[in-house]
């Protein structure tokens, strides 16, 4: 028995008989004799709406006005699913960011969470009451509304967990947890009982996207248990997300991924004398571009080559940063688009020497060819054609024993972060 | 030069365009060189669409929740018309009622406003920003939201005004000013220039509604000059109320109003014996039933008549009151539901002791028969047939002298209050 944080994303709140079938799922874990805190998003399409509308009026809204109007989404679903409790006589109350004392940064559209108070939730908590708190929304120490941006909604749950130092946290959403790989590219896909925050965190950041890495850090810093699970099968448990010390077993590979959204740039001809790579990358992290894979060769004639991966968006602003740096300005530059960035990621790989190799080789059998490598404690990426990052992913999984003898669920989208 | 509160209705600022024809008005007062604050209510039928909502969750939903959900309403519009208005140039800043500080009684749905905090509202105008602030809401002390209940926009208003000593409120409505009577019985009824609160207070109590009386009651009480004027043609000052000591002319009879919400019920044969009358409507007054018009007459067998008005809607629970009391037991009961009250008020009547006469000579060459009377120091009211109501208007309108050449501009519905 303790408190059990609940989150509810857009679409499990989309329409009055799914805001009762929410009501359902949050009764039965008080009905399991816990305090329960609900926290949900704006529903469906609410806020893509409300985003509409503010751009009917300007093409350039206010930040500051922008939180004021999308805010009101989450208070419209936490009115609505507190009604619709109390109509299977059940005691609740909602409360919006402003109410609970979410305190953020005064960063609109963006924030980030400082405080949470917990004085008024503790007392609606000791009368018996379920809460039901707004996500994705805050206010600052000035009484300013604020709104957390991407992953928004998870955070909240994740902190609201944090400061009242729930039991656990569940993040309800349309897939029935976490998934070695995406199902819809491996359908017989293993679906893990456990994972730990390192390895929800390396999945995330390599193209996975159940849950916005913001939410699984805060869960982490905070040692806070996560559970995704699907709020269409509430017999299903989904994926416990844990400290990897807290992990009864974990496997040398538990996941995989692939990212298509970055582009490969080799510089070759560059001067090689000292400090060339450090001006480089300077220049890029002084504009603001985050490069990912890097790889330093010596060529035979005396000079040297390097390449790196940045996100495609980036391309222009890099292209640019190259041509004002004196070192790079007589490189010759070639730009590869076509690329993907298999990763395989694993809390257990640091005990077992030989994955890295494994991986190269099943890659090799596929005759996929392997253009850049990088490697971090508990993750493998290996750049290849961008045309055969599903091979290279079904080739991963079947090596790694992350294929099952049952067919995923995939519920339409991917939740609504 | 001073502060201007403005107050626009829901379907003033029913959609992206109709908003920026809004904030053409408001800025044009700012350029006026006011300060000005600008209150709004929620979006055309937003209100209607968030109660069907919330009757789609639950047939009976909680009032708390109730106003946590329709407070949304108003926090789009004050975002979306902060925004009309800094896409235009100018300095804007929306605030919610929690944000003001518009500090109400912890009673949903209908609440009272009691205190107005003016601290943040003052800096915004200092630092020469249009405050946008959200209408019909408010906050109890420990930051409960509440709704203000009917007429709640024009009170927000009002009282924001009073509690900022601005200089004036204007309503902006669909109609044009206040008309002597519904111009959609006499179309070329004169529009009023100036009307005093007293006179507009028992316009609508006879049934005008361009104001809630809630709204006119706050803004004499604290002095406040009101202007009703048309939000479609803002060259048109419209009517401003005042009280009667600040008018420049007041005429005996400033308007006409029918009411047919009422029936008469005619109690005959009562004992003729002290306190019958009391028992009766101490009856009456537990169970929470206004009275309106009553008329008593000693009949020639010694027995009592009483002849009273009631709204339609306490008509059942009326008659089981009257079967209660043990004096009007024995009485018989006659019911007429086709009645109407149609009024004249004027504060100048004081002083003209023939108006009366002339109303009811009126009413006798149209051949329209009275079937009660009762009078106030500005206001007399005759009970007549319900399908002799626009006769009597339109022949009370010629008497005294309330039409014009022109013909009134009435603008669909009456506005949103």
């Amino acid at each position: 028995m303790g408190i059990i944080v609940q989150k509810f994303g857009g679409t499990s709140v989309a329409d009055p008989q799914k805001i009762h079938n929410v009501a359902k799922a949050v009764i039965r874990e008080k009905e399991n004799g816990n305090d329960v805190v609900v926290v949900v998003s704006a529903m469906g399409h609410t806020t893509d709406y409300l985003v509409k509308l503010a751009n009917e009026v300007t093409c350039n809204p206010d930040s500051r006005e922008m939180d004021m109007l999308l805010s009101t989404g989450e208070q419209v679903s936490i009115a609505l699913l507190a009604m619709a409790i109390q109509a299977n006589g059940y005691k609740a109350v909602s409360m919006n960011g402003q109410q609970v004392g979410i305190i953020t940064e005064c960063i609109h559209s963006k924030a980030r969470i400082v405080d949470i108070k917990t004085e008024k939730l503790q007392k609606h908590l000791n009368a018996g009451k379920i809460i039901v708190v707004a996500g994705f929304q805050g206010v600052t120490p000035e009484g300013e509304i604020t709104t957390l941006g991407r992953g928004g909604s998870d955070t909240s749950a994740v902190a609201i967990a944090a400061a009242l130092n729930a039991q656990r946290c569940d993040i309800y959403t349309d897939v029935e947890g976490v998934y070695a790989t995406d199902p819809r590219i491996v359908p017989n896909v293993k679906k893990a009982s456990e994972i730990s925050y390192e390895e929800m965190l390396e999945l995330a950041r390599v193209g996975a996207n159940v849950l916005h890495p913001r939410s699984v850090e805060t869960a982490k810093q905070f040692n806070v248990p996560l559970r995704v699970r699907s709020s269409f099968n509430l017999d299903n448990l989904g994926t416990l997300i844990i400290g990897v010390d807290n992990m009864e077993i974990y496997k040398p590979v538990a996941g995989v991924a692939a990212d298509s959204s970055q582009v490969r740039i080799l510089l070759s001809n560059l001067p090689d004398i000292p400090g060339t790579a450090a001006k480089l990358f300077g220049a890029l992290a002084k504009n603001n571009i985050s490069v990912d894979m890097i790889i330093q060769s010596l060529a035979n004639n005396g000079t040297n080559s390097i390449a790196f991966t940045v996100a495609s968006d980036d391309l222009n602003n890099t292209i640019e940063t190259l041509n004002s740096v004196e070192s790079s300005k007589s490189a010759e530059i070639l730009i590869d688009k076509d690329i993907a960035k298999v990763s395989i990621v694993g809390a257990g790989m640091v005990d077992r020497p030989g994955i890295a190799a494994d991986m190269f080789k099943s890659l090799a059998q596929k005759d996929i060819n392997i253009k850049m490598i990088s490697t971090s404690e508990i993750k493998i990426s290996c750049l290849v054609d961008k045309n055969k990052a599903s091979d290279a992913i079904k080739a991963l999984c079947k090596e790694f024993g992350l294929e099952s003898d049952e067919k995923a669920v995939v519920k339409g989208d991917l939740p609504n972060l």
